[in-house]
């Protein structure tokens, strides 16, 4: 049995007869020695390994070129030089296969631009590496929360007929030999209104899967394709909806800190000096609550000169998201209570009739995190707002039946899964979270 | 606070000043007392509960109909009847809203394909309750089990301009002004090619996501859209692969049998009365391995009428992988070492030259669950097979530089997850363990 570098380098004692299958990171060799870093992919420190001239294929061993693959056996003492606690001495080197002096990873740094051309390899690299291990760990902190709470998971359709949010740029789908759905079907834009059928069913649902937008808009925070966390709660109002997404955010700062030290420890030095103070902040403190009136208010008395000013009636742009977030509050802040004008047809009318209740999340850096509302569940409030949305209520019946029969309050939000490891990591750019992103005039691989 | 029924049934004492939120299943009316049975989705039992006459507003708890939402508040006591443990003797009770007589889920038996017409609704009963929680449950084991082994869980795209099958049929995707990606893009059949890039870097790693099929074919085994579950694995050979894939069925199995106990009780009393014998099964035995040569031999020389005779070269029906799991080994069984013309070309061919290293799990009543493969490794056999498969190698640089740096023997499976639910439940159509399914003409909800 081979062992993982994360597990060996965790351990407390030496071990002889260990196994480990690896990549050679780098090689330095002498007449004597040669000390090579590998790394299998498993953390991010490499395992070093000395091994000895008298090896059997020495010749070989000391011509390994970055990038190739090796087996090596050996026992793992304490190491001798500085920097790591233990080293691993080869008792037999396996060549697995020797990569070229072409290959593109060679020891320096590279741009990012330069490995978004490479996406295949750059997961190879200690920075994405060490993102999509986060991206992973993220990913089970978030199925766990939910598991503790009782939230049931749902996969919602990704193929669809109906447009949750009434607007955006839809992606079609279409079957080689034409109309395999019998109607015009395209990519789901949010998972919500079928969650909201299961939430009235088993209580408590969450949904975390791919979302889709065909807005060309080259920007650093906007992708075709992107995953999202939609939670839905019956019996749930605004208030409890902003509790919930709070506690979801600083349970997954704590869970990186915890379960991705090493990792995060790179983005901390190399690629956001202000996110040790960012996550912080996070852990630290309660969340802000602003009424969307208030947030008008700050924004037009604020003296920072915007570029769409603001005022009642018009949406948050990003640069006010993150005023108000980065500056005005320094901290993550929820905006509710929005204009109905400006949102969809399912979120509650407020008894103001003016708003509904919406809510957004805005976080330093990033602007809008999280996206929610309670939802309309008086059956007749609800026609009418997709009357003069200009909706067919005909071709919404399911969902206006769970309105009909034991309609109860109910609540949700959407979490933007890559704008959530954008805030983590301190990448600015979302094309460098995603495995392999799709953006406009992007479908390499 | 309110409490989850799933919470309240499982406590050791009674407690008092309990807040339940949930809907009403059933109402026994006396003019002295009221029995209600409520259900929040929380788990497949209801919570009874005792209606006194003395309530204030008992005049509209004796006319409570079934679906109608409530919010009660009283003591959980020791109940004097029998069939639970706990009832909650009501103090409060608030009608959140009353359902008409017109709802469509009253107290009697409804076909399953009745349901299908109404799956917005279907999860609020007993049997689709529990197969939904059942396929949340089996969600995050399946999530634990590849943590807990240190694999890192990958979102691979859905959007894609290659066919890692080499066949099938392919969902096309446009976008509102065309060219959006500047060629044609698909809908993803299998996460496996991106999926090696990045288990050549990090090691093992697994999806778990959406994947699509076009096939205009109405059976009771496929959908047009269904979910898949794809480890792979570096320095990996065919019969550890299958290793992996064995251990996981048999962890599925065993963890739907303690953590959804009551709900797989209903499917092994109502759905199908083998189904208790079938999990036995598989969480006590070993299965099977035989070659493709070695199935052809058994499928031959069986006295077995098949409606497709079975030869060498042609591909397994499900006549004959049912007969092979249920009637000659009566447990799941690997089939391995197919013949090259059937299988794609990324499958690495054996030293024979005839037969590929694909390994296939069959078990009973569903035929093939598991389909998976040692990967070919090696570039100039690789660039072969993708020429005589008609490929362009051109347009999978990007594939073929994983065989030219650093290259490692590999492997991986996908897992149908719809499948495995139709093997735990008993459950015969596909449509059935999906919350909306997509198959030819059917896009509703």
């Amino acid at each position: 049995m081979s062992a993982k570098i994360a597990k060996l380098l965790s351990r407390t004692n030496p071990s002889e007869q260990q196994i480990i299958k690896a990549w050679v990171r780098t090689r330095r060799s002498s007449k004597k020695f040669s000390f090579l870093e590998i790394n299998d992919g498993s953390c991010l420190q490499n395992l070093q390994v000395i091994a000895d001239a008298a090896l059997e294929n020495y010749s070989e061993i000391k011509k390994l070129t970055i990038g190739s693959a090796v087996i090596i056996k050996g026992n793992l003492v304490a190491s001798q030089g500085s920097g790591q606690k233990w080293e691993l001495l080869a008792k037999e080197i396996e060549v697995v296969s020797q990569a070229p002096e072409s290959y593109p990873l060679q020891k320096k740094r590279h741009s990012d631009e330069f490995l978004r051309g490479i996406a295949h390899l750059r997961p190879r690299t200690n920075k994405y590496g060490a993102c999509f291990r986060i991206r992973s760990a993220q990913t089970h902190a978030i199925h766990r929360f939910f598991d503790d709470k009782g939230f049931f998971c749902l996969h919602t359709p990704v193929i669809t007929g109906s447009d949750c949010e009434g607007a955006g740029e839809l992606f079609q789908v279409d079957s080689p030999g034409g109309a395999f759905f019998g109607k015009p079907v395209n990519l789901t834009v949010s998972g919500q209104l079928a969650a909201e059928m299961f939430a009235l069913a088993l209580g408590t649902v969450y949904t975390f899967g791919p979302s889709f937008r065909a807005e060309n808009s080259n920007t650093a925070r906007h992708a075709a394709e992107f995953w999202m966390v939609e939670p839905e709660m019956a019996f749930c109002d605004l208030q409890a909806c902003m509790d919930l997404a709070q506690e979801l955010i600083k349970y997954l700062v704590q869970d990186i800190n915890q379960t991705c030290a090493e990792d995060i420890a790179l983005f901390k030095r190399f690629v956001d000096k202000t996110l040790d103070n960012t996550l912080a902040i996070i852990e630290g403190s309660d969340f802000d609550r602003i009424t969307y009136k208030n947030a008008v208010e700050i924004l037009t008395k604020a003296s920072h000169k915007f570029e769409y000013p603001m005022a009642w009636g018009r949406d948050l742009q990003t640069e006010h998201e993150r005023f108000l977030a980065e500056q005005y509050f320094q901290k993550p802040v929820f905006v509710y209570d929005y204009p109905k004008s400006i949102k969809p047809f399912y979120m509650r009318c407020n008894a103001d009739n003016l708003t509904v209740a919406a809510m957004d999340l805005l976080v330093p850096r990033i602007g809008e995190l999280i996206g929610g509302s309670q939802r309309e569940e008086r059956l007749e409030v609800l026609e009418e707002r997709m009357h003069s949305s200009g909706l067919d209520c005909n071709e919404y019946q399911w969902y206006l039946d769970s309105r009909r029969y034991g309609s109860v309050p109910h609540s949700g939000f959407g979490l933007g899964f890559e704008r959530l490891l954008m805030l983590v990591t301190g990448i600015t750019n979302i094309r460098d979270v995603l495995p392999f992103p799709r953006t406009p005039g992007n479908i390499d691989f």
